[in-house]
């Protein structure tokens, strides 16, 4: 399937462990489809092997967001970039992470890829401000400051919204030159030699409707995240701890199961997916059933789960 | 199997893949295990991962033996040794590894592991030097100048030759006090108080034969090797690449399968095992044949191999 032909975001879940790996979890990454375009969240240890068997194309990532400097959560970059190389890649690649990583980054670069083809920009993103880091044609994405025990912000796609749809053959009835498509498809009226005007919602319908998705990991339980989030069709939340590991969760700076679904249900999300759960589970299930019991639309993260996001 | 009751060797491959990793192999790493004790050679991405799945326990690595500073052999030790953290590891562990890999490790824990509970002791080793590295009671480790592209050695772990076996019964027909049973053990005559003198071959019997493996990646074709290997028990040596793809083993600084099995035989090796096979290899069946034509006992790695080295 050639996602350049279909307007819809798919989220491929690599990694949803936790900081300890498990036989059953790996560490945490996430990649975002959208428009032929791949954007990965997070690239914990073994994420490119991951990646291959996903059946995801490598040379499609141009961007990589790090939530934050563990190191289950970017030890995967090194091979990744080290890959990219031995596979002659000649783009660019754009690391975007909080600024603790950059020399780690440029140091283990210099070490092991000194002779690499591509080039590797650092973008450091201030985890403490809400705001926008990135954006291109078809997207923006958000950093959505975080509480965790080193500074650690979420992420948040949103596709940009595109031109209303023409009504061509309204268009062509009131014999309208071509020329000014483009600006009734911005929204302008438009107005007949007579005087008439024809009001624009005769002349085109609605925009496609836009995607989002938000990646919130990994963090304690902060309301203010559900304000960020509001609305969009697919909220990913940690969910490390159950619902009566309260007390773990707050000393690890890590959310429940409940905690991650009161954060859905108050921003009204589309759909919440849980996970970065502790390796110390062993019934995930309990896990869905004590968020699905505040926020009915949760799903459990799993490595391969593919989530499409289409309207 | 508690191998502390056991006096042999045992080796486990946990990945034998190259530089691009594989949906069929994983980066470099093998585990010797040997009287209850864990030495690892090489560490690539993900090495953690297989280890758990190994069912070797992380805590008896003490030594970690790195060949040189490629991401296939070694991006596994950041996460390996933040893990060991975790599961509140306090006992040092010892990094052996060429001298360019000091400040990537040292920067990485800083970054990553600075609140670590357990010692990472750095030992730099000289790769151009055929030298023992490393030693304790019972092994000693050499490490084996090999040619490639950076600075790289492999390792030959040797067991320590154990004291001659007392035929106890006859030292009590002689009744020689238990005093002097160490000298005797160590190769001493006995003397009696009439003069006559009991051979050390009449109260003893040879000591238990030592085991020994090597492991010899990654290297072009060097004859020399095969001098320092003589007699193992076990050679793991690369072939990257079949017998036919000479010329871009010799660009590349690699060994073929017909390599290996030359140094085998000159080395008159108890056992030859290859690995480290290119990601372009889809038939390891043809390099083992290759092998075995100039050397029989020779035998494909693959990840979660385990080969015993028994006497």
């Amino acid at each position: 399937m050639h996602a350049e032909t279909f307007f819809f975001m798919q989220v491929t879940i690599l990694g949803c462990g936790s900081a300890n790996p498990t036989q059953r979890h790996q560490p945490a990454s996430q990649v975002l489809e959208m428009r032929g375009k791949l954007f990965m969240v997070d690239c914990g240890e073994g994420t490119q092997m991951r990646l291959a068997h996903s059946g995801l194309a490598m040379n499609r990532i141009g961007h990589i967001f790090i939530t934050h400097a563990h190191g289950d959560h970017c030890f995967g970059l090194p091979g990744l970039i080290s890959t990219m190389g031995l596979l002659g890649r000649t783009a660019q690649i754009h690391i975007h992470a909080p600024q603790e990583l950059e020399n780690y980054l440029q140091q283990t670069l210099d070490t092991f890829c000194h002779d690499r083809t591509h080039e590797v920009l650092f973008h450091a993103v201030d985890t403490q401000q809400h705001a926008r880091v990135y954006e291109d044609r078809s997207v923006e994405v958000w950093a959505l400051p975080l509480n965790h025990r080193t500074p650690c912000c979420g992420y948040l796609f949103r596709e940009k919204q595109g031109p209303r749809h023409l009504r061509r053959d309204i268009c062509d009835m009131y014999e309208i030159p071509i020329c000014y498509f483009d600006a009734i498809k911005a929204g302008a009226d438009w107005t007949q030699s007579d005087g008439t005007v024809i009001p624009n919602n005769r002349l085109t319908t609605d925009p496609t409707p836009v995607c989002s998705w938000a990646y919130v990991s990994d963090t304690r339980y902060k309301p203010q995240v559900a304000e960020w989030v509001r609305g969009v069709d697919l909220l990913f939340h940690e969910a490390t701890f159950p619902a009566d590991d309260l007390l773990r969760a707050r000393q690890t700076y890590h959310s429940t199961s409940e905690e991650a679904a009161r954060i859905a249900q108050a921003a009204q999300v589309g759909q919440l997916c849980i996970g970065h759960f502790s390796a110390r589970i062993r019934d995930e299930k309990a896990l869905l059933e004590q968020a699905q019991a505040i926020f009915p639309r949760t799903i459990l993260a799993d490595e391969g789960l593919q989530i499409d996001i289409a309207k």
